[in-house]
């Protein structure tokens, strides 16, 4: 998406290696203009590419994604569904949960959704701000599973494809989406995969 | 607003005296119909009520008021700034906090952002899902002080009339708009204050 790329170049600062921050426009500050941009791109991409199979909700998870998966929703007239990070396990029959490993923060949460508002045999689609070592999205997959619903693909506004998200997400069949793929940082220069 | 309102006796459910679940539509799953309305009508009214002053951006707390926020600063055209909820202090000189209490938790956080995206002389206009104890908005509004930027109102989605929060902004002389405000809850009905 080439006015997402142009923004990075413009405005998002590579701190090191691994580290890309885009604090100003996707998430703490929010450009709402490109973000339903990127809200719209995400609909049309999946509509074509799920050749219009029906999509029940969106899934989201707490809270940089909020913004993106937002748009996403209401551009494909569906549901948003937020998933939440809790610190420890919820000892009741009432949620799903997956632990996730945090690589940027070096802590596991307990990603968290409420079972009534995932029910068998539905669609979803998983809109991200990042990919980089894809373990929120293996959480993401494994509560799907638990709760017998389809993961019918995963958005990405920002991958990091010098990590190893995309391989261990396409090693599940998943249909990966990312609007920006990056293939090298450096404190001086951001390079594009394609 | 009568679509919110109604939406509340549909699907909120009053777990107590004190809480009321709007799970299925504003902070677990959102209805992106509703909260790109709520988003709207708050336009509209602070565009009516601040007779065209500028607001230079939006502000809300993570999580559960990004998706009105958003909506909001997208339908006034101005971006969204996210404030996070830090466990502790960040002792660096790039950032602006406020101590503040969630009754809800029982537990402190620090409201933090970044200076550089609050500049002496702003303007802006805070967006949340709840008034309650009216705790997070006055963190918000110690931190436009320390900002010199000026807070000019606040929209909420649900306020609890019966609790203190509302008092609290008017003793501030904030410009509070509640879209549904609820004077008494219980197991059996939610009762509107208008």
């Amino acid at each position: 998406m080439d006015l997402l790329k142009a923004r990075i170049l413009k405005d998002g600062q590579a701190i090191n290696e691994h580290v890309l921050k885009v604090d100003s426009f996707l998430n703490h500050q929010v450009d709402p203009v490109l973000i339903n941009a990127v809200g719209q791109e995400f609909a049309r991409y999946f509509a074509d590419s799920l050749q219009g199979e029906k999509i029940d909700k969106v899934v989201t998870i707490e809270s940089s994604g909020i913004a993106p998966a937002m748009f996403t929703a209401a551009a494909l007239g569906v549901p948003l569904l937020i998933l939440k990070k809790q610190a420890s396990r919820i000892l009741n029959s009432d949620v799903y949960q997956a632990q996730v490993h945090s690589f940027t923060k070096d802590l596991d949460y307990q990603l968290t959704v409420a079972k009534k508002y995932l029910q068998a045999g539905q669609k979803v689609l998983m809109i991200d701000d990042f990919l980089a070592n894809g373990q929120a999205a293996l959480g993401v997959l494994d509560i799907c599973k638990q709760a017998d619903v389809k993961l019918l693909g995963i958005g990405i506004v920002i991958e990091k494809s010098f990590q190893e998200g995309r391989a261990l997400l396409e090693a599940e069949a998943m249909n990966v989406y990312s609007l920006a793929r990056i293939s090298k940082l450096s404190a001086e220069t951001i390079t594009f995969a394609d």
